[in-house]
């Protein structure tokens, strides 16, 4: 199928590439000359502005932008895709944004002839090079039908959310309870060794009650409780805090909207927030249980 | 064996009960008459208070009290259990109380010549009447093994924590856990829908991703998603919000005690005082949903 | 002088009454035509748009908008202000956004060779009506010093901030902090009381100690300690709930956007949130007294 | 007059020496023996230990202890002041100390002949060498009306608050809000800084809005913003962080026992908890804004 990728930075540049192994054909974009050069070595061919990408003969568009300015730039600029593009060109957006914008942006779409999907993804870098993301999906079933084979290149999961905007909703409400769980388990793992447990019975007690979770059985943030998560290897890897700010941003931002309140939503936020301006927001978003811990003098 | 039991309340009463129904003889005390004559009629033999329980025969003493001022008044008391009971019979006391003051009453134990053990439920009425309740452990390993048996014919899963206090430690650990989850499914569900989406396909996509937790995928708070939770029957039953509260009590005691932070921890405290105080103390702690949720005029 | 007045809303409109009152004379645009009328039985002559009041002959324009993207709008609109404003005209926004936003449109402003002060101001309808607002004013001093006797027809304090936005700044500062002293006096007020205290009593002690704030001396939210407070007569008039919110989320989303964390201003936030879910928005802001206030069964 | 004084620590040493000053006879107890030689040597006599003092002729017992178990133990104690003093003498317990348990030690004078007042204080150790403190007096009228001339020699204001335990509910009541507006002004001063103002016009603006609070006009947190503030000065002297702590523990314990909810309070508690964690609970209070500053890598 011939397939226009549009954002080929950290998660979009892995995702294309599996488009490409898959045997799709690639039209590309993306403003930094050297993510752009290395989808052309693997095989797929450039274009110079999102406009030419959409004057092309592209049957499905894919982007993967930063924030939701970027997504309303590309699809709704002056000069960008809906300017452009044909009638029934299937778009798709796996950017993470607040689900009032993937709506407007859908809006804007279907108005102009282009079904359109929101497609969020989880799994990190990890998951898009390995091609296991799951996506979460918003929009008509008929177009999630159609869009299924290809997202299958890229991911493991393809969830059916519900109208436009549903998988950004989706996302932002796994996220946000991520958020808040996470938070929990460290101060419950730290509670509990403070008082004198040993870390791997707590999370073990913990893991077959009522307090289990996944940043309690899988991501356990506590070191040496899980050996393959990043609280074994220094925070390294994972979910940047800084991702997990965005997230949270985006979920407090949506809550806002809707005038629903979050107490523990908006208080992990700014934990992670504290967190972040002292200098860790690189680290994973576990590493929050160091906010919790006794410094040394 | 010769069991005495102590405290026959909505859990002690049905604990009792399944000891009988063991095969042990029990002596037991409450200052509720007609707790006491239900165990009498069922088979146990009634004394007239602590001191005459520890003076009798028991091998065993059970307690099961509200709040560790009763517990240090039954175990310390000038006329209470160890002013008046033989060396060397077993103590367990398996009221959820603080570890602190666990640790001291069984420091007063030892050193009077009594093993004890720390051994806080969970599983609510429901789990003592039918005999599975979790038990959760503190105190030395070779008491641990010699409590065993007898505990299982009440409990199903008998944990070992680890020393004195351990139990309550974990307890705590675990609950705070819990009510923080809670509360952090009833945001995430209650954004979600208040966004557009359906309950059921957002609980589907939490419960297989990052955000899955017993809150969500065993005890849903949002009506109608787990017909077997207490939001498919109007909140009733289950494990109480006042309860709930109690504990919560229980963990940030226990960790401005160790200087340890707990800011979510503190926070769902307040946040089910809140609505406890708006009278809904009674309902089972998932109605937390209903705090989030939009009042009809 | 010649002044434009936009936006002529319960905050817009009895200001452009008092510059009538003062001798200026007025062009006036709202999009609600009775408000328009109001203003032009008093003296005013009323224009069709945006851009035919910019393309007259005001030396001056005021605006007074309900949020950002208005001001976006009338400002940076295709056949908005900075369209057609002849270079010079001093432009004064006194509407409350966020200092992003306003800088933005300052910048624009400069870059079109037009002078722009941000200029939101507190006290009110009430206020507004009597001319005694506070102005708190972004811009470059000179600018401030031209506006400043044109200001002092609707307000009675006239304070310079610093550069452009900083009047937005020294707003959601300031109502961060009133939010957050509000709910503080809240929750201290109910907790003497509800330990016995008599409030009159305790607001006497507190404003005479260290606790002493605005919300405690001169708006208590606790009926009847100040016969001249919103709470002395069923939390009427005064600053609704609502506005506060929409302070609060300005305030959230500056700090957001400067990555400084605010716990204390995002937990304001989602009492504040909750208690308007209730139903209880249009109560002044001091009535959160009441989300702390037991039940009546 | 005759006067007993218990307690000779950083508060009660200087206070003591202030009654000495004012001419009384002072009889004095520590368990520290260089804290009561320091009093002989200003002209009191020691005692060897409370039942001494309280067999002794005082007509007036001072206590001044760190917490509520000291209090408990030195008047309830089975050889503590109340099973040996006089009926008649007037007991004062300046301690700060839960209002729970300073109910319960008063009951326990009065039934055994004794007026109690509880009269908490504050002004720090400055003010105690002073003889400027505040006290704040739970009791009847007239054991208040006669503790006030002794009281005076040591303290500026003497604020009747109402029956037993009421002096401790104003104290903890008014710290809580203290502690509360001290985080809300670090977080307004800090946000408006980040976002490009100046520290003093912000802090002009605020105190003269309705922001306006103590620890804005008096003991503002920002370095510079008020030369006299510990902010100006290190955050060395003044209240500690581990003081304020404190006393946020008896105010949430309080609200506990109370049923009343207090979000921020209980928010601010942990706050201040993950600041002293971090090794700062020896700064001044006001240092809770370097918890919101960026930290230099």
């Amino acid at each position: 199928m011939k397939i226009g990728f549009l954002g080929l930075g950290n998660m979009g540049g892995p995702m294309a590439l599996n488009l490409l192994k898959a045997g799709h054909q690639l039209s590309v974009f993306d403003l930094v000359a050297a993510s752009v050069k290395h989808l052309v070595e693997a095989g797929a061919s450039a274009v110079g502005s999102p406009a030419e990408m959409a004057k092309g003969d592209c049957e499905v568009i894919i982007t993967m932008l930063p924030a939701s300015q970027h997504v309303k730039a590309v699809y709704l600029g002056e000069d960008g895709l809906l300017a452009h593009v044909k009638a029934g060109v299937l778009l798709i957006d796996s950017s993470t944004i607040d689900p009032i914008s993937a709506r407007e942006v859908a809006g804007a779409a279907v108005k102009h002839g282009n079904p359109m999907l929101d497609a969020p993804v989880s799994g990190g870098t990890g998951g898009a090079a390995a091609g296991t993301l799951t996506f979460m999906i918003g929009g008509e079933q008929a177009d999630f039908d159609r869009a299924q084979p290809i997202l299958a290149a890229m991911g493991k999961n393809i969830v059916y959310c519900g109208g436009a905007g549903n998988g950004q909703v989706a996302k932002v409400a796994n996220n946000m309870l991520l958020g808040i769980s996470m938070i929990g388990a460290a101060e419950a793992m730290n509670l509990g060794v403070s008082l004198g447990m040993d870390a791997k019975v707590l999370a073990g007690i913990i893991n077959t009650s009522s307090g289990r979770c996944w940043s309690t059985d899988t991501y356990n943030p506590f070191p040496g409780v899980i050996e393959t998560a990043p609280a074994s290897r220094g925070y390294t890897g994972g979910f940047g805090t800084d991702l997990m700010l965005k997230d949270l941003g985006l979920a407090t931002e949506a809550a806002k909207q809707a005038r629903q309140p979050v107490m523990l939503g908006a208080a992990a936020q700014q934990i992670y927030q504290t967190f972040s301006q002292q200098g860790n927001g690189g680290l994973d978003f576990s590493a929050i249980i160091k906010l919790y811990s006794k410094q040394e003098g």
